[in-house]
């Protein structure tokens, strides 16, 4: 039994993802398909790189997770099969992979060379799943492409920190269904740079001097009234490990959450000051 | 093989999902998983209730029920499992179970304390899943947590009855895909007070004399221009068992549905007058 | 093992989805029941016809495909079963099945007839389902219902010719999640009525003399700024075999799609003129 992800812009009105979960269960009827998301943003890689590298790690090793942003074939457009993790990722070399493989080494990366004659307009149906169900059923990389040692990276999902290393620019990187919005800036970065120091976070004109690890800690202890927070702004680190600035109990549709509220949208800048001064300019919280 | 649902608040789009599915297939690889809703309005108890309520009766005995809904621990919202009706519910204690356990009694309910040190902002992953497969392997509940008696209940979901058993007053449940309006008054409940009298039911400013078993009753036998009738209003016992405001054929996105048209939200009261008078002021229909 | 699917315009919110797959997996725990799309425009039948059209083939040979849109028991709407091409298809006989059985010709009609006096308001949940485990289990369309000869056929989705033969009038008959135009003209017509000879394609005001294979043909060989071409306008044949208007990486939520931004709606006219003179008025392409 092999364990198949997909995760695209195909958005899950249109045939294609039946098309391709009907191709992949004709070829091994006993796979376990299972939909990260079609819900990308058109053509929106940074934010695939982020849901790919945000949940693939949950599912057993082996898994095989296809990812179907912006994959048609062209010159400038590879498709790649990468082994890293001990997860195989199947995906055009647009910098999808490279918010993972940033961190993790790939054991293996091949350029899929198994494209025949057909042009192809769907290629995560006529290659991806081909390419896929070779992987499930045992089959060594480099039978379907040419070994290669690079992949396109993605530059604008890497923060910058100032010469003085008290500075951290980030950015938005992604806004989540609760519209909360989440920076580039992980809590790994966060914790190296600022070495302890009390620090400033500035976002859009808002800023915050604490950053929560859970959003009812804003409610303090055994509070009477927890829903009187409902709709205050605060900065916590997710469960992905990101800095991401939420608003308390947020929904979209009704009152509207950070994004909307703080108006922050993908790519703005988030930056984060530190300071060792003893005397700053604002209360530390505790 | 054991039958895991989902219902969360999460979206589609954003990793969460995915995160979750991948760590109950880590731990055991031949669950079934089955999607029931992740497009709860966020935090909203009320639309869970009577979601999980209408559909998990439909699964096989022994499915397990993650309820991902406003689920962050807190001294006010602890996190339980209920066994009930053989069906077992991981959720948190906000009242999101007391629609079914209204009716049915809970053969057990505990409070989930495998909550070690880490503080969680993500508790579906990080416990209901845990909890999950416990059960699904066989796990007994007092070993996961302290066996209680009660949770929490939901006040609004109870339409009242006057004094001189003649008026129902209720409200608006939810409104579903189409933009039909459920109200919190069920079948049982119309019968009960009713008692075969006439009746008037009262939305916002429109009325209904009669409650139909099928949308399509209203074109009556043989018709010869079905299509006439589309867009026409009517009050219908919904498959759920509850009564309902419903547009014949409607559409949200282009004709609107009977929340749009009729101009009913969430939680606007729906009132019904029962008469024992012989001549009532409007004409009974057949 | 069998695969089930399901195509319908529930939407993923309400209890509808996850009451039908439990009811499946009660009457058939081992079933693998696969979402085609629950996305379609409320009762809008052409779309269903498309969807269906494009995605039953990829799978294994004797999937049952249950569809529900516009599936309420009538006199006007009877329920059918239907085998063709070595797939069963559960449905309304409202003209669905007319798009693939227009090019196929069923093996097997039934009307089926296992209604009891029950009436419902529900009849995916509470006929379809039945039926379609019915057939898993190996069982004949004949047990359950009447062997008939026709179905209802949806005549909008015809393009027409005219007398000349040089001019197909045909119409949008679909907008995907990219806001992409598709119209009910196939590769295989266009083909049979042009002849390979010169064309003009008028969509509202618009027109287009070549029809491309892949979205990026657009941008030539080895380009340097394939982005200079988002937003241009192309037609394509798709991977579903017809003619589409297109925008090259277009996003409806953002810049707009070729519906929004040509101005293309269901069922507006996309007309083919078809050209023999030796110095037609525009420069054909290569």
């Amino acid at each position: 039994m092999s364990f198949i992800t997909l995760t695209t812009d195909f958005g899950t009105k249109d045939h294609f993802v039946g098309a391709v979960k009907g191709a992949i269960y004709s070829e091994l009827s006993d796979a376990k398909i299972v939909d990260i998301t079609h819900e990308i943003s058109p053509f929106n890689i940074t934010e695939t790189g982020y849901i790919i590298k945000n949940s693939y790690k949950s599912f057993p090793e082996g898994t095989i997770h296809i990812i179907g942003v912006d994959s048609e074939l062209s010159a400038d457009n590879k498709h790649i099969a990468i082994e890293l993790d001990n997860h195989f990722f199947v995906c055009p070399d647009n910098g999808i992979i490279s918010m993972i493989a940033s961190e993790i080494q790939p054991t293996k990366i091949v350029e899929i060379n198994i494209h025949d004659r057909t042009v192809s307009s769907f290629p995560v149906l006529d290659i991806f799943v081909q390419v896929a169900c070779f992987i499930a059923r045992g089959g060594n990389l480099t039978v379907i492409g040419k070994e290669i040692q690079e992949f396109k990276t993605l530059v604008e999902i890497q923060p910058k920190v100032n010469q003085k290393i008290s500075q951290i620019i980030g950015g938005v990187l992604y806004i989540d269904n609760y519209g909360n919005v989440i920076t580039n800036i992980s809590r790994k970065m966060f914790q190296e740079i600022g070495k302890g120091r009390n620090f400033k976070i500035t976002a859009s004109r808002y800023f915050f001097t604490k950053v929560h690890d859970k959003y009812n800690e804003i409610i303090g202890k055994n509070p009477k009234e927890p829903r009187q927070f409902d709709g205050h702004k605060l900065a916590i680190f997710n469960s992905a490990g990101y800095l991401e600035i939420a608003i308390y109990r947020s929904n979209l549709n009704t009152v509207g959450g950070a994004s909307t509220l703080l108006g922050l949208a993908y790519r703005d800048p988030i930056i984060i000051d530190f300071f060792t001064e003893s005397k700053p300019e604002y209360t530390p919280l505790s």
